[in-house]
């Protein structure tokens, strides 16, 4: 079996047409204050069989072949797409971060399982056919499924839109992945109870499955990660650099993927664990990371995303009411159950409705589960479509829930708007300052002397450049939000920095005189932000607004 | 038609066998100073059913299965590598460059197609059994294959053996990549009347594919070039950076691959030529480059060149006969061909033996021939095979003899050894000079001390601190090869630039007494590699030895 030349045409018009509609509608979706990921699912629905393939069902047909290699082929870059998401996502994690905080995660991720699956399984149980149960003999398999359906999440969804919203490196975020991770595990090993109910697991047995994963994480995690650490530094210097560590990175996800696939729960638990043991070394360079994350997220995940809305038609398999049904109890069950968990972990009101409701997302997850139960037999196409609307729904909502409820944050990157920063050729410090107050007001329609007035005064008393090229004019002023502005000069500015260097990038930070904190606490962040000179002097190099502040974002 | 969980677990398993006996076979040949390339192809000899297949042919067959969905999708990564391996390469052409060398180009491609395909024809027409005909009706056809066969070039094993040989941006690595270009097409063109002639190409005929390709090669280079140069700083303004740009290079190499497959010309090609288009753009930012090219050629590139060997088994198939012939044939026809064309176009005959040497490989657009030829009933396996061990032989042996016959040019790369390299923290130039001396002459066993004060004296009268952080210590001294040392101190000493700025890279730059020019061309040489500050300022953050000589061949 090969493919044809006919078949390598279709292939990459498809993978051209995925990549083109992905992009497009995930901008767009970027522009109106969205998270990409969910203009990449649409896209995918657009260009699936709902939209696309009932308008133009030949042309569909010829695009997205059913029946032949091509459908193989994309399929194979999809699995591939996904599980190097997750190793992407997996570097970025932080294992001491995650460990601190374990005991939230743990109370999240648990009652995140028992609320939706006590709901579904209930329901399931105790009205088989308004779920659209198909072989009644299967009712506590099938009872047990909708259980697992209603309670698994979805960690791709979840890692993007976290990172899609900036809040990927947060307390928060490190929550939701921590408890989403243990949510997961928990789920696929009850859903391998499952599989093994109605005879189609792979051949391990639910203890076996458990052992072995158990022992595989620990493992990786413990040991693999500390010998990681040796060999890096080893390759670096031996190999050719950044191939051979690129090299390394990938043929361990790839490995540990087969591995966690092989044993029975989903391959991208394997490259999401090894993720996290080589993201945990030091001697891994910004560089490496880079290249990797950028091209996996820009090219792979966007082909993993639309490929879900490709998977079925929306319209003619939807039942109103088991998706009303599946809907209202996932929701419920998730958001209140992770929500309750939470809080009783000790977050506020609003910071667990924004961690419940970040769990809610299920996406790829629920799609993979749902297609095997399909394929099984367990369930019917309505259904199936049901949790994918589901999938859809929760995933699509979580990210506006989710800054609803966190917007009482002010964090840096969310105050920072691109007409705010600009390169400056005034090499006194007054005039920066001037530049820098009269954007600001410009933009807020305040007083702009009053304000320079402000700032002026407390920068005489104690000048404002600190190491790093850096210098952070300030002043609580008379606002109801925080400001920032930010002025570049490559030369570089004396602001009396204690190193004696000239500050290069000069933050204008304006917080409102009601809030005593903030002030500190946004004057901490940037600091923190600028603490690797090198980093600093990457973002130094580039040569305009939107590469400044993509760089920023994710430095 | 999906992949099963079985199929993934096999899936990801092969591959990462794949990447790992691609680099560590790969960094093999590059430490005995052969091009990675051989050692990823030989890799994939030992890997496929010729070793590894006929040891332990269970875990071979269950490792690349030939029958189900992990054939396919292991087909369509490899295509998708191949083509954004053309595209990678398209990128680094320099359009004006390959039309100055048009006439050598052509000169070289025209005789390199005219020699060994009548070679071939001849051959094959009067000694059709001796060559193992297949099928006596089809003698024409078979005499026109064979002539093709030996005609043919492997623009992706001569672009991958050119970069390896850091000679890809040279005079003669452009004659090389635009002749293979030429010769290519009108291969492929003669190739796809071969197939009409036995009924087999997709729709086209010849003057139709012909015309099709000729316009769409005018209209990419000449028209939608300058179209991508408006639009790309528009993508680099509006959508998120890099990966809006990322994924506008990648969606138009797929678009044009999918073109010219189509037309009846490999996929390649359009690649290839969309590449050359984009990377003509001024606004490709490196950094853009740099993610593409390092995935690509360290993740995508080793795939495609390990699956060649997994194509036969090399020790079943083999016919001494039909190897030697071919072999013999393939050798003198493309060599003495090519190096006419050369010759004829002015270079000198070191030079012109180089370039037929370097058009010499075959490899993978061989293979594709080959398996095209044997899937249409055209040649017996052991003609398959034969012309696999002749593009296995002419690739291989291309570098060594590439690098006998270019021994005489002397250029940067070529001298740049990594225990020459060192970070310093002397700040006084005499210091700096006299580490450099020493380590220089340790290596060669010189008179450190004769030597030191011929390049101070020289320093003394015109002190050589340059714009960009650069010095250039020099002299010429008692040696029969140049050698150069690289000094790098973050801080920067005084060589009294034009500029004012301190010297970050000090260069001790030696060369023979006996050559006047080669002082004056390495110094340019330097200089030129260097004019580019956001680039020096962007080698300057590398923390050791080798992540600066890898950023330093690659700038």
């Amino acid at each position: 079996m090969q493919l044809t030349s006919e078949n390598i045409v279709t292939f990459l018009l498809s993978i051209s047409l995925m990549l083109l509609s992905a992009k497009l509608i995930g901008e767009l979706f970027n522009k109106i204050g969205q998270p990409a990921v969910v203009g990449e699912i649409i896209a995918g629905i657009i260009l699936g069989p709902t939209v696309f393939g009932s308008l133009l069902p030949h042309t569909y047909n010829w695009l997205f072949p059913q029946n032949n290699g091509v459908k193989v082929a994309l399929d194979g870059i999809v699995n591939l797409a996904v599980i190097m998401l997750l190793l992407v996502s997996g570097l970025e994690v932080d294992l001491s971060v995650v460990v601190k905080e374990g005991k939230t995660a743990f109370l999240t991720g648990v009652m995140g399982i028992i609320i939706p699956f006590a709901l579904g399984f209930t329901a399931a149980y105790f009205f088989p056919h308004l779920l659209g149960i198909k072989d009644d003999n299967l009712k506590l398999a099938f009872a047990l499924f909708i259980g697992i359906a209603l309670s698994i999440s979805a960690l791709p969804v979840i890692v993007k839109t976290l990172m899609d919203l900036g809040i990927f490196k947060t307390e928060i975020g490190y929550i939701i992945v921590a408890a989403a991770m243990f949510n997961d595990i928990v789920g696929w090993l009850i859903f391998s109870i499952i599989l093994s109910m109605i005879g189609a697991n792979n051949g391990h047995t639910f203890n076996q499955t458990l052992i072995l994963l158990i022992a595989f994480t620990l493992f990786v995690l413990l040991i693999l990660r500390k010998i990681i650490n040796k060999i890096i530094p080893w390759i670096q210097k031996n190999l050719n650099f950044p191939g051979g560590v690129l090299n390394f990175i990938l043929i361990l996800g790839f490995l540990s993927a087969a591995f966690t696939e092989y044993i029975g729960i989903h391959a991208i638990f394997g490259s999401f664990i090894m993720g996290i043991a080589i993201g945990d070394s030091v001697h891994i360079k910004e560089r490496t990371k880079e290249i990797i994350q950028q091209f996996i997220t820009n090219i792979f995940a966007p082909l993993f995303f639309v490929s879900i809305g490709l998977t079925v038609n929306f319209i003619t398999n939807f039942n109103f009411l088991i998706v009303a049904v599946i809907l209202i109890f996932a929701f419920f069950g998730k958001v209140i159950g992770c929500g309750i968990g939470a809080r009783f972990a000790g977050l506020n009101k609003n910071d667990s409705l924004a961690v419940g409701f970040g769990m809610n997302s299920r996406g790829a997850m629920e799609i993979i589960l749902g297609i095997l139960a399909f394929q099984y037999g367990l369930i019917h196409a309505n259904v199936f479509v049901a949790l994918v609307i589901m999938a859809l729904v929760t995933s699509v909502s979580s990210a506006p829930f989710m800054k609803y409820f966190l917007k009482v944050k002010e964090n840096l990157l969310n105050i920072l708007s691109p007409n705010l920063v600009l390169f400056t050729n005034f090499t006194d410090k007054n005039e920066v300052i001037k530049e820098l107050v009269n954007q600001v007001s410009k933009n807020l329609k305040l007083n702009s002397d009053q304000i320079y007035r402000e700032v002026i005064e407390r920068e005489n008393s104690i000048p404002t450049g600190i190491a790093n090229y850096l210098a952070i004019p300030h002043a609580r002023v008379d606002i109801s939000r925080p400001a920032i502005a930010i002025a570049i000069n490559k030369k570089g500015i004396d602001f009396e920095a204690s190193d004696g260097t000239p500050s290069r990038i000069i933050f204008l930070l304006l917080t409102p005189k009601s809030k005593n904190e903030l002030q500190l606490k946004l004057l901490v962040e940037i600091v923190n932000k600028f603490k690797d000179k090198q980093k600093v002097e990457q973002l130094l190099l580039s040569s305009n607004t939107t590469d400044f502040i993509s760089m920023f974002k994710n430095s």
